[in-house]
């Protein structure tokens, strides 16, 4: 899907060109639920390289009903949903059209509501529900690093794209031994797991997004089981006191530079819960050949997302739980 | 405290008269947890004025190790600590003027280790930990609601200081009132609720924080109740799935621009929750004579904040749990 003098995938190139002749100084990540988890680590991304671009992260409604007085012309917002339908943010690539800000969409279909809605679709592919392999270069993820790393490019002068890209096109492979990897943990923790009413995920920087998005839309959403993302700076301001030797946590440690907080809460977890409660993803262990150093932090996001829907399926086969079909709201009814 | 030509406190005002020859365009609340969770609303304040200045709320440990690039010379830092003492937040000041930016660093004793590391301290009165009564135009809440709109003022030319300051003067009274409004409803769901082992809090917009805090310092902190303070409208993208008539669940309705979140929020839970185990406090039920119609949003939830105490307060004698002292690692242990 690349043309011949670009990097970039195509949908990708074709926004990026679009907005050379605007002046752009705040992008906003809009989106809902498992889609406004990928906004987090594209907005770390961002943060980490942009000194020209301010951001923000919000929930589509959110976003709408707030009516930040700063999205204007030169706003450009960047909205996600899988099947480019979420009524939310429809509303929200509307609301950011009639302010005049620049609109972006990404979703499976690039002639979905959302792709028709907005000024640059940009067509992904998405594994986790239809159970079609993918590549991981081909994922929501990734085309909004390729956007953002470009947005970089054209706006602080600094031109990451080719290791991003080459990181990209090696990350399914680490990926896939990252599978193998964690699938002893996966078996052992889903046994000792299955069986609780709560379980904590604890994050950090690059991976708050997989943390929110696996407490969300498959702790609760899929499995039933209570949960909070929590954020491992904050888990020492208050959420630690839920912590006993029966309390279910999932730690989730990356490479990005908040590693630190995720050492911290470990040494905390490890101190006083119980170790059959506590599984600990540390990136530490994966092999990431392939991937250039300066982004690993920022890739190791979308290994957790992806290895841990094993872990879901297994949790799912012990308390005869079906996933997807384990739902009693959404896509079943009105609301 | 104010000088004779001056709405605003001493200590306000002598930050913004310090600003007045620097020019910002970024700024950071930074804070870790109760006060993060009054960054929020501050957020929200500046969300809804400021077309000047972008900002971000970060957690004070993922602020030094996320190390946005934005920060600098032309950045201010306004952080939060109750003691002044909490070393996250000491480290964020020290890392923000490093950075060159501008600190301002608000807690109760102005000569805190925070207050003497900042370039600005502002002094403020806590009332929820001493049990001594404050008046809430002293509050956290109060002094960085004069100091954003103070901000508005200074770089977009919009002077909303003399309803905000009237409306905090007048604050104290709804409160009183509010608490005397709640008690019936803080009664009645203190008792349906006291044996729950999972209690979700709801909001958005200018109360998000407020159940934030409410979720992490005193249900998770105080109560040991397990909990998260769940986005109202992100709720519908996979929240909303743990909900039966057996879960329990705190609605903040406030009165800001977000409140069709809320409302939506509210149909949903009565649909398929049960009555009994689902509290809303609605700021639509309360009297706030004197507070201007444009600041309610804003102001309301210095009342959710104020007023829950008294709930919580409630389920702890029912738990037999006693408040504070139920910690079993805050200010106990060193982690």
């Amino acid at each position: 899907m690349n043309d011949a003098t670009s990097l970039l995938h195509a949908d990708v190139e074709r926004a990026l060109n679009g907005l050379t002749d605007k002046k752009i100084d705040h992008v906003f990540f809009v989106a809902c639920g498992g889609s406004l988890s990928v906004m987090y680590p594209g907005k770390f991304l961002l943060d980490s390289y942009s000194r020209k671009l301010a951001s923000d992260c919000l929930n589509a409604d959110e976003f709408v009903q707030r009516d930040p007085v700063i999205l204007g012309s030169t706003s450009l917002v960047i909205l996600c949903s899988m099947t480019g339908t979420t009524k939310e943010t429809l509303r929200a690539a509307q609301h950011a059209k009639a302010k005049g800000a620049v609109t972006v969409g990404l979703s499976v279909d690039t002639l979905s509501p959302l792709a028709q809605e907005v000024d640059f679709p940009i067509g992904f592919e998405a594994p986790y529900t239809t159970g079609v392999p993918i590549d991981a270069r081909d994922s929501n993820y990734a085309r909004l690093y390729q956007l953002v790393m470009g947005l970089v490019k054209a706006h602080d002068g600094i031109d990451k794209l080719a290791p991003l890209v080459a990181s990209l096109n090696n990350l399914q492979p680490a990926i896939d031994r990252a599978h193998a990897t964690f699938e002893p943990l996966f078996t052992q923790y889903a046994g000792q797991l299955h069986g609780e009413s709560v379980i904590y995920t604890l994050a950090s920087g690059a991976s708050y997004g997989a943390a929110y998005s696996f407490s969300i839309c498959v702790l609760m959403e899929m499995l039933w089981i209570n949960s909070q993302a929590v954020h491992a700076g904050e888990f020492f301001h208050g959420p630690f006191e839920v912590l006993d030797r029966d309390r279910a946590f999932v730690l989730l440690m990356g490479l990005d530079r908040t590693r630190p907080q995720q050492e911290r809460a470990k040494v905390f977890l490890e101190r006083f819960g119980s170790p059959e409660k506590i599984m600990v993803l540390d990136a530490a262990k994966l092999d990431l050949d392939g991937i250039d150093d300066e982004f690993k932090g920022n890739l190791v996001p979308l290994i957790f997302f992806d290895t841990l829907w094993k872990f879901a399926y297994k949790m799912a086969n012990l308390r005869n739980h079906v996933m997807l079909e384990g739902r009693r709201y959404m896509k079943k009814i009105s609301y």
